[in-house]
């Protein structure tokens, strides 16, 4: 994430296929490691991407737009609060499923054991998510 | 598939997801059933369906159009033969995968023990299916 905190910022990814039509995953989570809030946006004619996530080990606590929940279950990582703005809470464990469409905001966190979470999507094009928090980059920047 | 012959061919399905954009399912094949010849048509604008299939459990004997193979490992059902054109054979065991480009001719059968498929795919409309066996009808039709 450019943020240098792995083991509090991002996830660990395993992609099985991603064509121009169609992509599946499995995002692997430590404890309580989070994936900060962000959006796909459309690009050119495509609406931006539509995933669902399933869970398949452990939990993770996905936020998206709605009602916001009154007692989340994570915290979002210190100093960076203000930029969690979304706070509708979906809990997923083994077998459950969410699916985010296209441009709509949204972050998650591993529980207390991590997770492991299948994401079943359209195509993945990372380089063009929008991040709340300004000072993340997803493309490494390489310092002289 | 109509043909009342499920222990032989056809297939079990769990579907995850079927949107608009996306779709995710489970194959379960019994040992040696086949799923017959078909392809996946273009439907108005779009360019119809693309599938990858994810070895799992078990092995599938997957056959795509192509160079055939000399010494095929599966048998069409008996008396169907002709139906059964393409002879390009993938064997995919668990973590082995492969991409199934639109409107391409393909079938599959579960191998000695049977398989578990994982299939990623563009939104799934089988009723468009064109199965090469012209018995073959995916809607069932109620008798009198």
């Amino acid at each position: 994430m450019g943020l240098g905190q792995l083991d509090t910022i991002g996830l660990q990814l395993v992609v099985y296929i991603n064509t121009e039509r169609c992509c599946a995953k499995e995002l692997v989570l430590f404890p309580r490691q989070t994936f900060p809030e962000h959006r796909h946006p459309p690009i050119g004619d495509e609406p931006g991407k539509e995933e669902t996530f399933r869970g398949r080990w452990g939990s993770v606590y996905l936020y998206v737009e709605g009602a916001p929940t009154a007692m989340p279950q994570a915290q979002p990582p210190a100093g960076r609060e203000s930029t969690y703005t979304v706070w509708h809470e979906v809990v997923l464990r083994p077998g459950e499923q969410f699916t985010i469409m296209p441009n709509t905001l949204h972050w998650f966190q591993g529980g207390p054991e991590g997770a492991i979470v299948s994401e079943f999507s359209t195509r993945s094009r990372d380089e063009f998510d929008i991040f709340t928090d300004p000072e993340i980059r997803r493309t490494p920047i390489v310092a002289d």
